[in-house]
């Protein structure tokens, strides 16, 4: 006999873009939001009884209309305000999951000056938010970055592994630090400044990448999480997925060249992957 | 003060092909390799101590090395094998992950028989496994499927839905089905034959798929959940996520046309997903 | 001063799927749809004047409306009919041209029988054609595949090439020959029968492929497509594009292991691309 | 009988990273680049003679010796190069085509400083260039930008167009307006200062994309194009590819809520195309 277990179901990739108005020149954002729900939903499984069941397509329609209400000036507010209008006006929800993410449109600068009314779109990184709140319950949000792309010419190094019969690696003392961190964190306190935890955390990460003499991508990777934990005593923990984009030294020596870190292979695949939660 | 908690690494998207020389014809197998470590590594992130670290390209040299050797009939068995050996020769790992996904290759027909050495990519799918083992402890298989791209031009309908002030959706009794499911399944005993097992359960899913009076697309994901446990005595749950990639109707009133469910506009964003694990 | 030379506009990306629906069971089609236009549009450019401007999204209209009147079996005839559609009723349009791309829907097999109603989708190639007119003149038809996927696993060799002192490659007799070909071809005569042609072609590319005692990709592509010119004689030339896809030998020497043609590393780039034409 | 007519081959997408440590800082550049030979090949396809054949895994290696050997300061100097050192190396060669891509790496600011040794990842556009020389002949150089991703919020309509009985479109007197340009330009004179020209011609695009009272994509595009030649003597012409990457203005009348240019539906597809060359 098989019976319904976990469950869960809602509207993904619902695009949406704004304009704000202000006296001297407009904001422009670009978010993809995600809506999840739980609760009273088992019979449209195993019974084909639609009665509880809200479709997909108004869950889209309800994005449309929030943001439309909505004052919210970052993801984080967002989510939450689209999330407790689902909780508030159905009765069956039990769980809202929204996720929302924001590409990087960049105000564009002409001779130096911003232009009030036109946007670029900057790195490949977005800006995201999962924000889940169970019935009764408090929001639990968590902040990031998905997908930030960066690179260091010197001050990386990797020594000191085990060698065994399968090694080929050669110890390196300088070699380039490529990598396409996605970060998350979560806060300490219910109602931080989202948008200034989120400017604090982006700069202590990219600062220490910067500056850091690294032994290792572990070694880097917890001193960001570290200085991020230092810069922002709002969030509690931050977890990074920082791969390894190897650029290898081009082997010119079949052709009588030497190589003195001057020419490199980058490669997509395959490619190191680096995990850790750093955490009060 | 920072704390490193969770941690792990590894080296991902490890490439691999193999050919496999029987009498009469070639098979072969093209297969994407995934490696996660966890156990003695936290002076590498907190300590810049390298000494416990297998570098990731050893990992990937460890994949090559291991397939050469290898007589592993499914995905599954080669990611055991892979981890054991990396149990096996480094006492530092307290758990591997081993992940695997194998490409479609189909033997090529010509004239209604089968070629002994040449293949043709198929669908989009991928056959799936992940694999983990704590030191000591048996291993945890989850196999699937990711992917599965189907259609049915007809049985399915959805209606009996809330109805508020948001919805525009109207109730359909003969709409297109079309997903991309991901399923993955757990194993009841360890050591099945997971090939068997693997046609099985993708051969329930497609029938009942096929066959089905869809209500809903949770109605008919249940169904097939169902129907593979019934399949396969072997596995112990199944999880499905298929997300419902929206073919809609396309208006042609406006034009003075009808449209009797011929002509519709396939969309990829915003879609449906539901999820859910059936179990025994 | 500036002038406008050469411009043209159109829509592109227009999906559309379609159920023809015969006594005992569904047709099922999926096509990305391209529309450009040529013609007395200057003044939209250079004089801010939209009159002569048929907008892109009543070419979009315009895709659903043809098709829903349409009974083409095939795109190129859907091409045409669209194409004529837009020529008979914009006289300020001097030339159009359609592209069209199916995807690979097949009938889902079960238990060895076709399902009636249910799909799945196939390789990754997509059946093409781009089909231009200008006014007052014939079509100008030219069908093909985009990204067949294929691969051997043995007769292909590569040897006796120009050596230098940058050659590293060794010479093989006897390697992994895959690619994802690209295929275009041309008619000898106005009204051919597209649908048997495309298979002709097909059957003899894939034919070719697989018996072939290939000395190099330039060899194979070549008696490729004069066999293809052999099996449909309404095609005058064919044109091919075949990336060679590497499976590399993975090398094992340092771990003392041999690797005879066993274990190989496949890699996307970088690769190979041989391209000709190969004409009557 | 068949007979070969036009081919070509080639290695594309050997990608490349390069450090330049001048004595402050470091310069990073990263590129992909395509190499594509005509000449006395024929008997490669047709008689499996590969005597003539310079293997593509060379070219890879030909790529990354000229690459430590350049001091080239823009991917058009080092498309000469590599083309010129194949031209003069290998005499069945009658014409080489060179493109080349480079990635948005930027110099990371922190704090308002520039940091001598570490990049991140800017917008998605590419620098390109195709560089083609027929032995003997001068070489035809084309630069340009694949991917500029740009949107303004106002100054943007389309009024005055063609309505027939498939329009649907309402005319828009304010409209977003963003696009993915791609954009390529030719020279008058042989030896430009191809860095000078660039930044002049993507100045002169971006301040008139930001500053046009645009009537049309069209109006928009010939504009730009008119800046580029008047800002940049040194080129002839330039053409450009702008796909209208539609925002569309969410309707919310079904919900009692207005809309004022406030809320948006992004799609990527179907999407315009316009595309015109302008020339002096």
């Amino acid at each position: 006999m098989a019976t319904l277990a976990q469950n869960r179901y809602g509207k993904s990739r619902v695009r949406l873009s704004r304009i704000t108005r202000l006296s001297d020149r407009h904001l422009f954002n670009e978010w993809t939001v995600h809506v999840m729900l739980e609760g009273d939903f088992a019979a449209s499984y195993t019974d084909a009884d639609n009665s509880n069941v809200l479709p997909t397509d108004t869950m889209k329609n309800t994005v449309y209309y929030v943001a439309r209400r909505s004052h919210a000036q970052n993801i984080e507010a967002f989510a939450m305000e689209l999330g407790d209008y689902l909780l508030s006006n159905h009765a069956q929800i039990a769980k809202v999951g929204i996720a929302v993410e924001e590409k990087t449109w960049e105000r564009m600068i002409l001779d130096g000056a911003p232009e009030a009314t036109t946007f670029k779109l900057g790195g490949p990184e977005l800006q995201t938010v999962r924000a889940d709140r169970a019935r009764g319950r408090a929001w639990q949000i968590v902040s990031g970055i998905a997908g930030l792309t960066i690179l260091k010419t010197t001050k990386s190094a990797f020594t000191g592994y085990v060698r065994d019969k399968l090694t080929t690696l050669k110890p390196a003392t300088d070699r380039i630090f490529g990598t396409c961190a996605t970060v998350e964190w979560e806060y300490t306190a219910p109602a931080p400044d989202f948008a200034q935890v989120r400017a604090q955390v982006t700069a202590a990460l990219l600062k220490t990448f910067a500056a850091h003499n690294s032994l290792s991508v572990q070694h880097t990777l917890f001193d960001m999480g570290k200085a991020a934990l230092d810069a922002a005593p709002e969030i509690a923990r931050i977890r990074l997925s920082m791969p390894n984009l190897h650029h290898l030294l081009a082997n010119l020596e079949p052709f009588g060249l030497d190589n003195p870190n001057h020419i490199f292979v980058p490669i997509d695949e395959p490619h190191g992957t680096i995990e850790a939660t750093v955490e009060r």
